[in-house]
């Protein structure tokens, strides 16, 4: 009886890519126009998936409106309309690619307490999307 | 040679969340107006995908003549535009939430005769979705 | 500099189709499974139109926040997660359809005051969507 | 014999809204978290709808890769991955909101010579869409 | 009371562009890769709109199922899984753009009887559409 | 640190489903229209997942210029606006359903040298799609 719940949220942010590992020409090289001096934005689409089992009194997984609500606090609200760079502390000196934002997404989230926390998705545009599923380091629920 | 097919079926259907095993203040905390007395409906969004080998002389996993006729024998015409929680036997006694559908779905899909049932993902709103890939107790195919 | 506005609303809600002015068997061929006994339901979204001149001042036809509210108070909140048959008063003994309840919210929304309503486009599934724009009697804002 | 065609464009942008016709408070009042002070960023959708006669000889009412290229040069190369506050000469002093950019849009787009701009359709968000047609004088070709 | 009704169909189909007016030069010049020798293929999608009054007894503009009959012997039939330069008549000496087909289909539901046939939009990849309105000589019922 | 990245590209291509191992009869009864002898089209969707460490001075798993210009190499060139049984030598005689062409696509991305290949999932319409993950043995990067 152990199901996925998967639930879509969505974020409008902007970010620079520029690395402080990378001297001025790599960057140039290997961002591109993801580069520019004063960033550019996306409207990120974030899904969660938790997993658990089906409680018999209420047919459900979780509680939606306190999965709605660990997400606003520990994403919607530092994220959403925000220039990743400057307004994030976990990105102040560690480039916010949309794999790192993925991750930082995860661990934010792992420690949801109504249920376990199995991926986070995160689609950049149409094109692109990464999947995380944390470090397989103990899924003891 | 091993694929997955994935085939996409819509359902309109409307339901009521009101658990046998809640009292009546219970019911409205819990489901918030998915608890409103007459019920209301969505269109769900059903994801059937089996597995099999190619076949080397048709090039495909199964007929999908055979898998529509098996779903809508078994899922559409018992379930679509219907009152889940009137029409359909199994919810008589059992809250109809979108958790359950996915089950019971699969539950009926199961003995598929021509290629293995791997898994249901059902879609209640663009923002919401589950999956169910069974209890793992024997994929002997 | 005068614009539309389009912005995008979902409703969760159920109906019957079963007109008072048809006989019962009338009311079965018409609508055919509309007609089930018990009703069933759609995700159906709701597209609002509104036009304005573009204030110099603001760079905006109107303020979101206010058609929002006005949205959620004329159309949200009385046909959100509803058995329209039932919960409804104007569709009490007047039949559902997507047309007639494209209309009601037209007629429900027509007095927005901060920007002219140009049309409702209503989607009942991802096949079927009804436009309205009124009766074309003034526009004289 | 006259048709429109509709080509759909992309760019990911970043802008932050703040009125140099409006005191602090108003604008904080006003843009709501459109106006945290760094700038938040969209997946932008650009419509692109032109009309013109189908030629006979080639059946077409325009070459899309003309379209493409005039397209490329006068909206994606300056407005894709900036910042439209800071790399966007026309907003340096201008509010960006979306309703302005679209209208910047048309108006960079309707020399097009190979058919008639009939207007731009510009989406900030899956929930918001503007559209703009230009202000009707004169439709001579 | 008038509204319009939008229902959406979909079609597999085949084309090559190579025009009998044009020398082999100018058909791969204009074409590109459209002209290459066997042709390619499309999931376009129609969207047939009609528009009528609201009947007061069946709440509804025109009976769907009445449409879908006409459209699927005047358009399913003869177009879904056929190459279009072969299989259809019109496009025997008449280059199948997406241009020309959106006429064609239109013109071929024009005198559906049960409710007027105000335009056909016609998808040919998530890219590029076409809207065909007719001549807009007499709109008489 | 292990993430997943997938990309979505397009192809417009047609094909025409007739099994060498069939006689006809067998071939019109197991493929339908799809056997018509002319062929059809599709606008094929192609998401190739690939796996990798995220680079901690790239914060990237693997750079998307790369793997483009290897999928436009691999598959946008031989398969985009072809006809998928004369113009690629591997389905000259092998028929080309989807699920072949799926597995064709994977053996012809699987030496991606800069992250591991994980899957292909390939679109045929938007109600059929098919993913293949290789046979499994080894994936010792």
């Amino acid at each position: 009886m152990r199901l996925e719940l998967t639930r879509r949220y969505a974020l409008a942010a902007s970010h620079r890519l520029n690395s402080p590992h990378l001297d001025e020409a790599e960057n140039e090289r290997i961002y591109g126009k993801c580069n520019n001096p004063y960033g550019h934005g996306h409207n990120y689409i974030v899904e969660v998936t938790v997993s658990g089992k089906v409680d018999p009194a209420t047919g459900m997984i979780a509680d939606l409106g306190e999965l709605d609500g660990y997400v606003a606090r520990e994403i919607i609200e530092p994220f959403d309309h925000m220039y990743l760079n400057k307004d994030v502390e976990a990105f102040r000196d560690h480039v916010p690619t949309t794999e790192n934002l993925c991750m930082e997404i995860f661990e934010r989230l792992k420690q949801f307490p109504s249920a376990r926390l199995v991926r986070i998705r995160l689609e950049e545009t149409g094109r692109n999307s990464f999947e995380y599923a944390g470090q397989g380091d103990g899924d003891e629920r």
